[in-house]
């Protein structure tokens, strides 16, 4: 494949490395080869060159914990207690849900994804076949897990059969840009015993393991009454974490979670607006960040947040740990980028590097348009980014290379379609259906 | 003038009335005459018929709390402790500007309100003769004050100088949508003599005030040392309650507090991503309500949140008191539209009725696009509003009837010029200038 220069007027490499001035971006086969600031010195012939001069590069920016057909479920219960927001309306749903709603939903996640800057996403759903192909077509980057549960011997049978199926179908596919891992859903949903067994299959198929823990303090109260431990030590028990583990949530937390949460390496994906939704409390980030965790940021599924716009998460995670401890220097704007970028890729286990605009990394990029009120004036570009710029300041994506957004037009998806699909859908699943 | 008729495919006239269908809002002169679903049963000839079958028409949002021209501070200081933030940054920065660039810095924030679906707005600030200007300009509804302060005789006749001159010249300007009120800064400005004789200037003038009181834990401690009492009961003392006020922030607040911001009918700005940004603290929203008092919401200056984007300030309401009480049925997705619009208008002192779509509302309207991802599906429209969409789905917004944005594109202000004018004033207000 040739060559491709993006020419913009300014660009964020990495949360330490900002250039407020006009620079560019050359790539080869998905992958960054040069970056710098001013007019790109090497040759240009055979060289595709996309000019963008009023536009901010950034990295594109990771989801690092969501269920994306739960766009289909959107707005179906709010303002509810957590039992009745799951038993009244999302199981009833779920429920109605087919292969052909999965894939549809996850287009339409994939759609709000791209228009709001994100180029990588992590799912733990069902129908995770109808998913994939979702995710080959959008042209997204995707870490992609079959949620396992373990109530009965049949849930677990089918659990790790439909992870072995998906693995064997979908692991490195799509160019490389589908990762497949394990999604145990949490330690309430799935017992000691099946954890210890996912684990061992983590090892066999050499892949990471997603799961939530500690999102709710009834979550942790209960474990500690049936297994005497919190949830981050009973994973630990069940040598979940002797993998490498993305744990979801993790807002009750003990001192020595925390430290278990670093020993292993555990990559954690903080969701704020989806716990503030759902009443679960603020996580300890700031400790959790103190302590050397990785942490990324995630939208959680759009029936507990509702939308998917990782700049609204972003700013809050960046703004939300200041207010409640009253402490003005809590996560700073860098620090939530690196969050939405870097320790995202890291989280998600993309290799080294990833989430950034250096040599070597993935050409994952964002851009947004300098012309928007969120770019006037600009003292310090990052902080436009952070705390300023929103999901309709995102003018282009790149994922790989490939573009799947072109001024503001979705390249890779058929918007139309997926409106009129959803449109349909919406008669089926809701409330009155 | 002649009647207008506006056709879209959906309305919430307010947070109890919600039509998911096709309807229809007539306007003449500014006001609403009539509204209802289907097709207008009247007499067409005559009206002028904008149609937009494919958008949702709310009431037009009410930024209760914010200083306008601050837009030319964005960023210009960020995760700093209030202190630093406000001798080291903002107060060198503000001693540079001009009624020039407070126009221009009005002129920015009226974009941006505009775009993000803002109708009404409240400003205390200074040069204000320049910051009407362009609200004029700009077609918004606006309750302007110039910030008065204290500290020596100077400042105080000053003050009062100013707002005689200001009320003179601007009250009910520009067609009436400009409405003066007075701006004593806080009890820590101003001493409590001078806050008995604005609250008299209040009376002699018949306007309100507005004020900020109780927006952080420094700021009550210190009240009640030098005081022996709160901002709110040293506020009552001086007479200022005796007046109809708007307070600012509330962050910090007794029960007696409440009781007395009830009794004395006050009107509370809730900011809440400011609150958390200068780590101020959350607010007792919840408590507030159930006392009867009303609540509206506010951006805060640019320098402290960082954009006017009253969707995500409305969505942080709704979901902030549900984080951190833990509890998913704090302020519901009906109390924070409602805080951001009806009650808004209450807290600004407009008419009653204002702030919804009924017949003899002010004609203040904006559309949202029912094709963007935030509708998708749509179980319940007015969750679909609060919890999913954002200012990119602002496609029109009319204030008083007028057009102030047709299908995206602003209609009043020459943004080329803003931005040419900003960019100039960036070099001179910036750190390096």
């Amino acid at each position: 494949m040739s060559q491709v220069l993006l020419e913009v007027g300014a660009l964020v490499l990495s949360a330490d490395a900002v250039i407020p001035e006009p620079g560019y971006i050359l790539w080869q086969d998905g992958v960054i080869l040069a970056v710098g600031r001013g007019v790109y010195p090497g040759p240009r012939d055979q060289v595709e060159v996309i000019s963008r001069p009023r536009a901010v590069a950034i990295p594109g920016l990771v989801n690092t914990h969501g269920h994306a057909a739960m766009t289909l479920l959107r707005g179906i219960g709010d303002d509810l207690p957590l039992q009745a927001w799951l038993t009244e309306r999302i199981y009833p749903t779920e429920a109605k849900l087919t292969g052909e709603a999965v894939y549809w939903g996850t287009l339409l996640a994939c759609w709000e994804m791209i228009q709001s800057g994100t180029t990588c996403f992590t799912d733990m759903y069902f129908f995770m076949h109808d998913a994939a192909r979702a995710v080959e077509e959008s042209g997204l980057r995707a870490v992609l897990s079959w949620g396992m549960v373990g109530f009965d011997e049949q849930n677990r049978t089918q659990g790790i059969r439909n992870s072995r199926s998906f693995h064997a179908q979908w692991h490195r596919a799509a160019q490389g840009r589908i990762q497949v891992t394990l999604g145990p859903h949490a330690p309430y949903t799935c017992p000691p015993d099946y954890l210890a067994e996912v684990a061992e299959l983590s090892a066999e198929l050499g892949v990471p393991i997603q799961i939530h823990l500690s999102e709710t303090k009834r979550e942790v109260d209960e474990c500690i009454a049936e297994h005497g431990c919190t949830p981050i030590r009973l994973a630990e028990r069940c040598g979940l974490l002797n993998r490498p583990v993305l744990a979801a949530h993790c807002v009750h937390l003990t001192e020595e979670d925390i430290a278990l949460l670093h020993e292993r390496d555990v990559r954690v994906a903080h969701n704020p607006q989806s716990n503030l939704k759902l009443a679960s409390g603020v996580a300890p980030v700031v400790e959790l960040l103190r302590a050397g965790v990785t942490v990324g940021i995630g939208t959680d599924g759009a029936a507990s947040n509702n939308n998917l716009d990782l700049f609204e998460e972003l700013r809050l995670a960046a703004t939300l740990h200041k207010g409640v401890r009253q402490d003005a220097t809590a996560v700073t704007a860098g620090e939530a980028f690196t969050m939405a970028t870097s320790a995202g890729a890291r989280c998600v286990f993309l290799p080294d590097g990833h989430g950034t605009l250096n040599p070597g990394a993935a050409a994952d990029i964002v851009l947004l348009s300098l012309d928007s009120v969120h770019f006037l004036p600009t003292y310090d570009l990052l902080s436009n980014v952070v705390y300023a710029a929103g999901a309709g300041d995102v003018t282009d994506v790149f994922v790989a290379g490939q573009p799947l957004l072109r001024q503001g037009e979705p390249v890779t998806l058929d918007v139309e379609r997926i409106r009129h699909e959803v449109r349909r859908l919406e008669a089926i699943l809701g409330p009155q259906a």
